[in-house]
């Protein structure tokens, strides 16, 4: 079993992961990106899916032409642990 | 605008995509898939995008690990049209 966030780890998601907030109805995390066409939403989604694979973590996402929307929990933790943050981070680097 | 579906071609759906239904709160249809694993989730995925672009018809789609939803919806036409079955059907070619 792999250890939730403790108080003082979310209390520190603000500063950490500004773009990203609590998701209302599970304990995770989400983002939603806009970009100028599908191509380019899906050029993105295809750089996410190598970091997952890379952190062999992965999101749950959806896409609507230009919008991807993606929240990270860990099944394994039943919510959010620090694997979430780690991905979190990687994928605000490629935006 | 684009015509949606005549009630005559809705009623053949069931027999020219029996893996895809109806959904429920929208004029859609949609259809699950799953995978061994993330990767090949995504490169079904990946082969979908490119259809789409081809089609110029965007899914509106979900994955989590290894499963993955299709809804499929003409915004143009406010609901199910011709172009809908269409990528239905190439996207039942990749399956």
């Amino acid at each position: 079993m792999i250890p939730r966030l403790t108080d003082a780890e979310r209390a520190a998601l603000v500063d950490l992961l500004p773009e990203w907030s609590l998701a209302k109805d599970r304990d995770a995390i989400e983002r939603r990106f806009a970009f100028a066409d599908f191509s380019e939403a899906f050029a993105f989604m295809t750089r996410v899916a190598l970091l997952a694979e890379k952190h062999d973590h992965h999101p749950e996402w959806s896409n609507v032409y230009n919008r991807v929307t993606i929240l990270l929990s860990t099944h394994d933790a039943g919510g959010l642990s620090a694997r979430d943050i780690r991905l979190a981070e990687a994928i605000d680097g490629l935006a």
